[in-house]
């Protein structure tokens, strides 16, 4: 895919012109609010209007052009694409893109292709034949998969939660090794110096990012990792049960602390601490990672864990896409911050 | 609404003349399949196609005037309109009725207006500017929503897993009553005496629907509904062990069995259960609703539970809006069967 291919017309834009997301940037706005300020449209103050007009004479930035590349957009719709059944994941990332491109009056057709070529080359033919100005496409966990072939790459395409072999391609995913520094860090500044990590199977690329950051924090913070104390297993609460098992029972050195791969494990795993006996958080602290409210909510005690933050992944993709529509050049991967939710199973120890 | 406003148009079509669903009826094939057999698509073996064919005959069914209905699908897309921003129940309903609908080469936008009926008139502007050829509504829970008001009646409407205060609409819905007589009499085949139902708030339809069920099904055992067995509280884990704690905690006549409102508190049960020394399902038997995987497999013992049939529940209603876009009329509220799934923590007692 060559830069002018992405909306098929070569606009004799170059990159180091100023794009609404530089507008964006120095107006302190959304590339959504910037794109609305410059297009007349939607509810906003007129302060902040007036801002991100000024913004864009700063930076010679001419509304026209937005203006007329946003004419491109031919139908005014875009599709999603999910490999995900579940949906635990993608329908928050989906629900907040939907918003946000309605928002711009872009409606989204959704389709669902679970897993199945052949399904997903049905929609993508259905989807190019409703003329849709752009793509999104979604897939359970951070698997790669391949990339989408638009004939003549007639039309932007950006995988979120979810990374394409190509080079090319825009991909927003979560910051799965930023993630994991939080959590450890935070159990570190709790005071907790032997801390395990109980997680999922290693073909997963989360999985291994985790553990780097996992890895780092500790040795950041002059902690060693300790052998056995890294454990693979299922996404499921049995397997964090059987981890602490392993870990816990008749042993004498054991863990201060079990930063887990998802709620789930850490659910587990803090049911079998409380049936060994052991208290969260004053004998073992326990951070997951999803912040999914059935879960972390649910166990005892409440869970902290780490958030994707995939409403605002949802948010960012649409704001990618609507630049990309407007004639922006966007490829490479990017990762978008996760956030640590703090509950009672982390506490500090007493005397940290 | 009347009968010709469904579409707009007056097609001379009595009642009694025979529909789609009678062809499929007689051929023992899905709406969906009797269509594409009458439209001469989509992938079929012959002797289905011989099959629907010849029952369209029988019943003196014009094969054209179903094509010719079909052609007043002008833009073959359908909208679906969500207000259930948590997606658990809604996803699989979409999910199977994307499906559905794409076997028919009609797009579905997807939008989501969590409980802001401003958004939802947004969204319904848009879809109308699209000339989408019907519209699904889903809600959460099943709580009776304010019809939906399209401009001269120019499409039809379907509510799923939600419904509308309007006798003309068509609502399909999941029998809850037959979901709570299933649990019951399972319970009681297994020698259950004293079943007490913990369910959620009364507000609900479908927790009054549940209880007749369960009182019911108590009733033609000839067995007593007993005092404060029938208790109401949130949806939640931590309700359904506060809900174990008064029922069991120093109580001497106890019950036999629990059938729970959610899985959730079921889950919650029969963790309250085993803390205070009770075996599941030899003292106490637990089935929970909605055959959620991630609590009923992850409970101990996996819990027997209620499945809704979502999935069903969404191709159903992809059926009857082709259906209805092709000249059906449709109306009332339908309850699709549920079922049991039966895993361990609902085992007979021995000598039953």
């Amino acid at each position: 895919m060559t830069d002018s291919d992405i909306t098929g017309v070569d606009d004799g834009r170059y990159p180091e012109r100023a794009t609404i997301r530089d507008v964006a940037a120095r107006a302190g706005v959304s590339i959504g609010t910037a794109s609305k300020a410059l297009n007349d449209n939607g509810r906003l103050k007129q302060e902040t209007r007036d801002k991100v007009i000024a913004a864009a004479q700063a930076l010679g930035f001419r509304p026209n052009a937005m203006a007329q590349s946003l004419h491109r957009a031919k139908s005014m719709t875009v599709g999603i694409l999910s490999t995900d059944s579940f949906g635990r994941f993608t329908f928050p990332i989906v629900e907040a893109l939907e918003e946000r491109l309605a928002e711009h009056g872009i409606a989204v057709f959704m389709c669902n292709a679970t897993d199945d070529p052949a399904r997903e080359k049905q929609h993508l033919d259905q989807l190019l034949g409703k003329r849709i100005d752009g793509l999104l496409v979604t897939a359970r966990r951070m698997d790669i998969r391949p990339a989408i072939a638009v004939p003549g790459n007639s039309m932007p395409v950006i995988y979120v939660f979810s990374q394409a072999d190509d080079a090319d391609a825009l991909c927003l995913v979560p910051d799965d090794y930023g993630g994991a520094v939080l959590a450890v860090e935070h159990l570190i500044a709790g005071g907790r110096k032997r801390i395990a990590h109980l997680t999922g199977p290693e073909r997963f690329e989360a999985v291994t990012l985790r553990h780097s950051g996992y890895a780092d924090a500790l040795a950041r913070a002059g902690l060693a990792e300790i052998a056995g104390y890294y454990r693979n297993g299922k996404w499921s609460e049995a397997s964090g049960r059987e981890a602490v098992i392993a870990l816990f029972d008749g042993k004498s050195e054991t863990p201060d602390a079990l930063f887990c791969g998802n709620d789930q494990i850490a659910r587990g795993a803090t049911d079998a601490l409380r049936e060994l006996g052991l208290k969260v958080p004053q004998d073992v602290a326990v951070v997951g990672f999803d912040n999914w409210d059935v879960m972390a909510l649910a166990a005892r005690p409440p869970l902290t864990s780490v958030d994707m933050n995939l409403r605002a992944l949802g948010q960012a993709a649409g704001d990618r896409l609507i630049a990309m529509i407007a004639g922006e050049r966007l490829r490479g991967v990017e990762r978008l911050p996760c956030s640590l939710v703090v509950r009672q199973s982390s506490d500090s120890l007493p005397n940290s």
